[in-house]
């Protein structure tokens, strides 16, 4: 493990052309490269629009097997920057079986992992429950080499188990790519809500596990091809805490933008000494955390 | 359960008398209760110094048994006022045997229930563990005629699995009764990561519960007794917050405050409908919960 790595955030607004997103997203991986990134983060789902705005099934040709066209695409680009990389696919894994998977390349190029999407949201707007399988590989960190990669995924945000999981199998840090955004009917006040709520989850998930928590979002508004709503406006705001839940650096809500961060992985040694949440873990109590809802 | 109740907070600087420090709280209680409160919450250990600063067998003499002195006190100004009173006390159950145990009364003087606190700090100037015996009665809320009031204290606060269980549950709130502060060493940057996690820490029960957080921390300097560190600055901030973490109410970081908030349990039927996170909880997933630590 590195004791400190350079860590790129791409946040990018998405359009309808998977070769011309890909293209910009190699064109930024290669200039954080170039600042000396050793892992490059990207969002959830970046190759095309946010399809689940719908459900239609043309939308499952936007899916392709692990490996494939995209994992040897971003497999070259991880390869001939020499950086870890962190890619969010639409895995086909059958016909009528596919997942929101996250793949990480190590700088050789090869496979380092992937983590299927655990908790599937479905509301409207983000109809993700008809296109991804919730997620079979459980909370298992990504073994790379800058460190043990806690990849979860958007929705999994909310959920403090995941988290909590992921840090018992020994992640260095949690990474969340990410594409969530805002109704427009909603207030201004319920935007900021919304918006918060997201990020303190998130920081909260650093303080409480002593590690460091990267979010990447995509930004841009995308239409809702049923009409049906006016869209979603992706709110942006990626960001990076340390492991006391510290904002270490944070990008634009509305434009794309493309940061640098120093991430410590040796600090987490230090605030886990002194806010030793894990020693006193009452593990002889928790047994109901399995069930699904109290009593009844 | 009412829709929507007045919460009456009182955060006090404590001083070493114990009949002095009562006499206090029971006038910002019944202050409280003459502004409409029908929930009053008191900070922990209320009633005398943080003795935990030190270890010293003598400091056992603020134990009392529940029910009996401090329950009686306290059990008589809930009836007085017809309120739903939230205390903290220091617990005999037997020789030896001793919690820090969080006791509810219902607006006729009965006691609607208790906490033990589960997880136990024990830190420079906090050491807890000589004190108190971890708590023994799970994550049960306490039923009383305002709701379901899921008691936590202090340290329990780091843990989402017990906000997480209080929920399940059929917690309405969640209570925190805290003594927390800062040790005059420490940065001013540092001094602030570390009530921001707290808050952080705490806003983001709510969020991941949906469910309104309430925390009730003490404020003023105590002296270490052993002189071996600059003793406590307890860092007030008592706070509310709403179903999506939002600060409803928040308290002086450096002087008394009685603040009287109205907390809405119906938002969070709206706020579950669209983040409805207990929907989708991988409890086929969750099992390692219950370990210590990974597979090591």
């Amino acid at each position: 493990m590195k004791k400190e790595i350079q860590v790129g955030i791409v946040q990018l607004a998405i359009d309808a052309d998977v070769q011309h997103n890909r293209a910009r997203l190699a064109q930024q991986i290669e200039h954080c490269a170039a600042q000396g990134a050793q892992l490059v983060v990207l969002q959830e789902l970046h190759d095309s629009l946010y399809f689940c705005q719908t459900e239609h099934t043309e939308m499952f040709d936007y899916a392709h097997p692990i490996p494939g066209e995209a994992t040897e695409f971003y497999a070259a680009v991880a390869k001939r920057l020499h950086i870890v990389l962190l890619t969010s696919l639409f895995e086909k894994r059958a016909p009528g079986l596919y997942h929101n998977t996250a793949v990480v390349f190590d700088s050789d190029g090869s496979i380092a992992g992937k983590y299927r999407k655990m908790h599937i949201p479905d509301d409207p707007a983000y109809y993700e429950k008809f296109y991804f399988t919730p997620g079979d590989l459980g909370f298992q960190p990504i073994e790379t080499s800058v460190g043990k990669l806690g990849v979860l995924v958007c929705w999994d945000q909310w959920y403090p188990e995941a988290a909590r999981l992921m840090a018992m199998n020994g992640a260095d840090l949690l990474i969340y790519p990410t594409a969530i955004g805002w109704e427009s009917s909603d207030s201004a006040e319920e935007k900021e809500r919304q918006r918060s709520a997201w990020q303190i989850a998130q920081r909260a998930h650093a303080v409480s596990n002593g590690l460091p928590v990267i979010a990447i979002n995509r930004v841009g508004v995308e239409a809702d091809p049923s009409g049906a709503t006016k869209g979603i406006r992706f709110w942006g705001t990626s960001f990076v805490a340390g492991p006391q839940g510290e904002i270490l650096a944070q990008a634009s809500d509305s434009e794309e933008e493309t940061m640098i961060v120093s991430v410590s992985l040796e600090r987490s040694e230090q605030v886990r000494r002194i806010w030793p949440f894990f020693r006193d873990r009452r593990i002889d109590a928790y047994g109901d955390i399995v069930k699904r809802y109290g009593n009844n």
